[in-house]
């Protein structure tokens, strides 16, 4: 690194210099990232795509709520995943200044152009403040702290796979190549990749909160405590590195049981609050028609069979507005239909949300900027 | 909060609502700090102005480096707060967006215009996803870890002030309303509410922390373990909304002792890098004049004399390239115009760096935006 | 507080005061904890003994792996919660030293029998230095890190009660008084109160990070910042207070589905380690005997057969050495009891665990230490 | 590992192992912690027997409050560390205690002998529950918790041990093969090793966070997460075992100033309270001689002179019960003895306190554990 003629003992200080490697190592680890996590909603775009009409539950407190595409479901990821992007960008914005030209604190005492210095290695411009320049470290604290929303997200999406794959549930085969067996338990396949994607989060999480409590109450301008600053900021980029183009490959080779998901979907009364917004249609107010479908239920439960297979005249027993149509509004794509809004699981809006997904996703790629490296 | 008649009991869950209550407090607790803030920002340009040629010891290590302008100093903290600024506006953007018409988890069932109730509550637009505007509190973790920072920037500030009001430094006078004194030791004044705000640092990073650990591995939509989001959340920006003003008035009526800063920015050598500077200007190469000034450092302190007070004579013995022009380049005001880069302390640039400072404070204050409340 | 004649106004300062105040309030939470403790522990031992022979999947990597008794299951939480209570006492014995006589910091300037007012206050005995006792809070630190790990394991108990109670599981039936339903979704009932448990844990550690952070780099003696000790420290025990009769009272009344936990721990192949362990018996080296048990498995599944319904001939075919004692090896007591070890499953050995966990249990309130308060 | 016969491959597991080999770590660290720990003590008893009646000012709120002795000042360090090896060594008997025989998750299903093996390896005894046994991290939790909270005591000591090197104080002269100088500025020394040791602090919070966040919401029993405890669990014990040494050789090698010192408990009114002692001995009640010496203090200061250089008639006008004697009680000698009481500063205190802290200390290394490595 030797802008503009700027060279090592003719006034150039360590302080400003460490700041500048930062920023450096910073912008260039967003944009890589950037790359990584765009490949990333590529893969969960395309899985959503391949997913058609396929449903499966959608659970609050862990419950089975009501049934969803499993394009919707892989969309609210990719919105959790936009976000990421998002933020990297706003943070790249923030690094992207060139401290050379601060001296040690006080100032170069060179006759220097720092806007040319900073524009020949590709920054935005020159720090303000040489003070602050030589001893700020936000540019990192905010960078890990984005790594760290990320690492939750994947966090979240680890657990889902996690549970997904165990046989309770069977909606996912865990790829071969990302899981161990058990020699000795020659009936399980292990989903180690995920549960240590899940533990990375941690790691994450512990290098933020490092970088943060390393600042806290430090006097102006550079302390040596900074130099602790390298290792936290080092990790917490690495993992992310390494964790994306890991999970992206999951994720293609990944296979869903659809048949299992289709059918948790269709059973466990997931169509209630459909039954209930069928009654209401029929003028019954929503109290008294949530109150109906709980007693529809009840009986149900007590027959073991599913809602729509009870006579239309105990359904008329709890409440008169029950007619002949109320089966035919039970099934599993009527009850999908129903969500009828932007960003609600009917296929016509997942198919519009997947579209605007497609575009924004090339547009990360786009907008990628350039970087002298 | 009755958007577009979109009422209770027709069909809204309290996850898409909790979600858009807890959007609107962020949006509205952003607004109040972004002025809060530029009032902050004001005092310390204002201080900042007020301080005119008055200097300082600039301190890497803690240990004195270089004389700057008190201003100087002043705006290294403008920088600061000026990125906490923009790194809460970017928050906004991605908080200022309505989950109302999410449902419990799946999108409403009620035929409902998403974009017009967003806007009527002063929304950008709906989110996009009704699985993750109900389990998503991205928002909250982002503004948070931007309060930690802002929070670690008051605690770097708090620890100088404390520091330069002990007697061993003595720049700053405690103003009255924001010390006590001790009636066992009248000779005392504390520096209470310095040390308060930065304490509060670590619990405002507590909250963080909190926030984050709480989403970790939580499978998709509502878990009620996000009710537990709102307290640290409340809390954090409730921390910060009641330290902003407190220490803007601590700014207002603090007095600093010019006389002890600039003696102190006089003595101690700090002209020692000044000093080489002359030598590399007279073509000695900068490895060799700092030796030099290393030797006549010494020779000063075995004398208890300040460098300027040393006899030509002596200085030609340890280097040929001393003449008599040396003594007056070692005065303050030299020393300060030597660092003369942008973002340096010398006082032409320092000039300009706080006119760049005050539009840029003004136009935090025009760009405020609307908001509903 | 007056101890032996030590009053305000006669040469007592805030900064011991304070101090001593605080110990007395850990000293009394960690007594009314260890209460609850005890009570908890009890009725994880009720739940287990009444569990009897029941069993259940135990899970590696979420992924079931072998059967254990379900009293063996609760035994594993009763461990941990020993060892919160282990800590709890330790912690005790630092804490339970009296900072009175310590002064500002200097130590106190009047004629005070230090060992006396220490005794009065059911302290162990006086600090040992007076700058230490006035700026020292190690005891909170240790305190509330002992309730971080508390908060650990219901964090993991709950998780674990959460997944049990999915239909997927349904092992657990959630207690009413402990669970909401929803109005609109008659057929969920939502863990609430486990979820919450869930999210303390996340607080409980903020509580932690934010008393540690505090003290990070303070100069001795007393600061201001360490009155910011105060709210997490009361929080943390406020919060594990609360909790820990919540969920002895969800213990006492929830009911497992034992017909679906026995099931459960009787299929999916968790009899196959017991399968090797038959070969190994018959002199097959280890690898080879869980390689044949591999094929046999491989060959169940194809079959859609458990591994006990496999024809000899079959099995012979795959390694000579099975002979017809195989098939009465693998029923789920033969299973259970072939972990034959202490902390092993076999019942004879949870039924010496159980034992010697009521012994334990016992003499933890029998150890419960007297306080004045 | 060969323990009592139970090798690979005839039915051990990963996971009883790793746990094993885990405690195994964290025992040997502790009982090499605990050695390096008696080093340091050690030599901060040497220092506080060297310094003799030297005196410095004991500050709270950073302002000057009382005269301490030198010693007194370092003994509250060593009272710190006590408890810092009290702590160690209740984490050891939670530590001690072997998983070996505990198999995958349900127990071992060779007839071995726990205890046997257990012994062999220098453990007092086996674990008591399998499943715990192979998912507990608690010993790694409450180990990096006890570094955490040493960690924390360096980095107070390390504070004032920076602060105290600058000019501005100047107790404490930087030792030379633990600085930096500055080329560019040859009036420099930086203390970077202490401000290094206050940053690790920082690190080894955020290796107990990352620890503590690992296992926050895991199911039982062993999950893939735990591989993660081992970097943060390593890097801790790391940090503290390169750090006690270093911080030991500096205090070796450390000069203090203790001209400076002495100077500093002299001036500044810091015998005020003992001004106003020396009145309430005469009957004057609490809150009036402190008044009065308020007003002697202003008036001193009003003159430029130290309290014992009024004359008597000003303060008979201030108060009455002023006498002749006042003067010869303001004495550094007469402040210090004044503070009477056990863990005050008064000589013979601080004499005795130093005698069983050295007795205590002596005792550290008596009862360090024989560890089989």
């Amino acid at each position: 690194m030797a802008a503009a003629g700027y060279k090592l003992h003719t006034g150039r200080s360590r302080n400003e210099q460490i700041a500048t490697d930062l920023r450096l190592f910073v912008r260039a680890s967003i944009d890589t990232l950037q790359e990584l996590l765009a490949n990333w909603i590529d893969v969960l775009l395309t899985r959503a795509e391949r997913a058609g009409s396929a449903a499966m539950p959608a659970y609050t407190h862990l419950q089975p709520a009501e049934p969803v595409l499993v394009a919707h479901w892989l969309l609210a990821y990719v919105q959790m995943f936009f976000r990421d992007a998002d933020r990297l960008a706003d943070c790249r914005k923030r690094t992207n200044l060139c401290p050379l030209g601060s001296g040690a604190v006080a100032g170069a005492t060179l006759t220097i152009n720092r806007q040319a210095m900073a524009a020949e290695l590709g920054f935005d411009g020159p720090t303000a403040n040489s003070m602050d320049a030589t001893s700020d470290r936000d540019f990192a604290i905010e960078f890990v702290n984005s790594l760290s929303q990320l690492a939750l997200h994947l966090s979240r999406w680890a657990e889902e796979m996690i549970l997904f794959s165990t046989p309770a549930y069977g909606f996912v085969e865990l790829p071969e190549p990302y899981s161990t067996g058990s020699s000795a338990m020659p009936q399980k396949k292990n989903p180690d990749l995920l549960e240590l994607v899940r533990g990375k989060a941690a790691r994450v999480m512990g290098c933020a909160s490092t970088l943060q409590t390393l600042v806290k109450g430090l006097p102006l301008a550079y302390n040596k405590d900074l130099q602790e600053t390298q290792e936290p900021l080092f990790d917490a980029s690495d993992t992310l590195m390494s964790m994306l183009p890991l999970v992206t490959g999951w994720m293609q080779t990944v296979e869903f049981n659809e048949t299992r998901m289709n059918q948790a979907a269709s059973t466990g009364f997931m169509n209630a609050w459909a039954a209930a917004a069928y009654l209401v249609e029929r003028g019954v107010p929503s109290r008294l028609a949530h109150e109906a479908i709980g007693k529809a239920v009840q009986l149900a439960v007590e027959r073991g069979c599913d809602l729509q297979k009870l006579p239309l005249a105990d359904l008329q027993a709890i409440h008169p507005s029950f007619d002949a149509a109320f089966h035919s509004r039970l099934g599993l794509p009527e009850v999908l239909a129903l969500h009828d809004v932007p960003g609600g699981t009917a296929p016509r809006h997942v198919k519009r949300a997947l579209q605007n997904a497609r575009e924004r996703a090339a547009s990360l790629r786009a907008h990628e900027p350039l970087t002298v490296r």
